[in-house]
């Protein structure tokens, strides 16, 4: 089947990208794929592992003729990704993009593409690999897919990109894009600034060598590299455009850090036994609910 | 063969004393194994699971005739169950433990158990899950285990247990406790803490439901929730017990992170990606030392 569109366009494709070219020659295979990357490594390594009928060498190029246009770059590149297709475009042609920050994204598509329907989305998925080689077609199988439609973008386009997420594997949640930001700060924005926060210091320390991390890291620290290895420039973009709602749940963090730091100085296991109690139940609730893996350690190989 | 030792009781059969009891079983089957929990239901899973060769329903029982013992509950009962086996324990018996937090334990075993040879042991292992059911023969293969002999241990005492862990599959090292509880502070505690923080922090919003937490994990909370889920006893007696080490880090952490929240609330972009850039590498230096996966997050099942 063909799904709701004929020919989509795929404008960056490192980790995401890929893996939803793949996913639509895998799960849509009457879906016409074209690709461009700005960066002509990512065009050849793309065409060479022939996720895209073809990879063109302008945006363009890439976007002509497409009835969707999804826009798979760093949140910060956004708004000259949509102004170098601009001028392409088939009427009609509907826009979304797989950004992790959406209020700031949905202003500037809208701003870029007057005139066409604009359905910001975002997988709730990805790993820690970046670039055209790291993407596969079940990324997003069992995963949400987040649609942040704006106020006058038609329904009927929302209903098609609901459509080819939904054929793509993932489930699909409509939502407000400022209670999106809100939410994604939460489950995603602040573990990666902890992440790397914590990773950062833990290689600048005077008392214990940065060897010494790697050797014992399986107490735990392990876990915190793997998100902290993620793609530089993307969550760079991530923080300066969704700031509001992270400062907000950072202040949080801080809050309750300063509560379990305190009872640590004053030597309250009751509180600490407590609070390590209730957090155990959050993990239940996640593999119930089908977003990890119930084996121990992730199913990592021993 | 029968390695280093020809009988060792286990005392605390949870997840690390079951994986010890099931590893001696695969790679030392010679050696004799009793148990004893403080716990009967623990006791009974113990004995119907059969990793023991006799699982006694009291601990001295259990260390009659031992030349080794591995004291195996969490650091804030050792002092109790070094006091319950000091009667019924052989001369010449070899005392170890397997605590996350080594000062302490050194200082309490000593005075429990004057005229012993005592090699505190921390093998850096383990996974959320725990119990006698949760443990595993593989557990230690390719991690570090720690051995902090102290001042007076017998250098003889200290090989045979390091030729115990070999035998199990763990690389050993021999280390200072002081400077262990340090290491261990900034590569296990110091995640574990900050993980059952965020844990935490996230169940407790007004603005975003819990519903919306678990259900969006999969952007990078889900990972904490695993660290977040440990045994809270086992981890509360760490924090009480390896205090000055874990609020000095915790303090290092903290200035780093006020740095990054400065950062984003300037528009910093440069100074974000350089810190994200900086991470990743330590990453790769963790995969090369054999202590993670290489597999895109972790390998888990996609």
């Amino acid at each position: 089947m063909s799904g709701p569109f004929a020919h989509v366009a795929i404008v960056g494709l490192g980790l995401i990208g890929s893996s939803v070219a793949r996913a639509v020659r895998a799960c849509l295979p009457q879906l016409r794929v074209t690709g461009y990357d700005a960066n002509a490594d990512t065009r050849r390594a793309a065409a060479a592992l022939g996720f895209c009928h073809d990879v063109m060498d302008d945006a363009a190029s890439a976007v002509a003729g497409a009835d969707l246009v999804i826009l798979a770059v760093p949140v910060g590149r956004m708004a000259d990704a949509a102004a170098a297709i601009a001028p392409a475009l088939a009427p009609g042609c509907v826009i979304s993009d797989v950004g992790s920050s959406k209020a700031d994204v949905a202003a500037k598509l809208a701003a870029a593409l007057p005139g066409h329907a604009i359905v910001p989305a975002h997988p709730v998925a990805g790993t820690e690999n970046s670039g055209p080689g790291a993407g596969f077609a079940t990324l997003f199988a069992g995963r949400w897919c987040i649609l942040t439609p704006l106020s006058d973008t038609p329904a009927a386009a929302t209903t098609r990109v609901d459509a080819l997420w939904t054929a793509l594997g993932a489930r699909v949640e409509v939502m407000d894009a400022v209670h999106h930001d809100l939410v994604l700060a939460v489950t995603s924005h602040l573990p990666h600034l902890i992440a790397y926060t914590i990773v950062g210091t833990a290689s600048e320390l005077e008392e214990v060598t940065e060897g010494e991390v790697i050797k014992y890291s399986a107490g735990g620290f392990r876990d915190f590299t793997r998100i902290a290895a993620s793609d530089p420039v993307m969550w760079r973009d991530v923080f300066l455009t969704n700031r509001d709602a992270v400062l907000t749940m950072l202040q949080r963090f801080n809050e309750d850090l300063t509560a379990l730091q305190a009872a640590i100085r004053r030597g309250d296991g009751a509180l600490l036994e407590e609070w390590f109690t209730r957090t155990r139940a959050i993990r239940r609730s996640i593999i119930a609910e089908g977003q990890d893996d119930p084996a121990p350690d992730f199913g990592r190989r021993h």
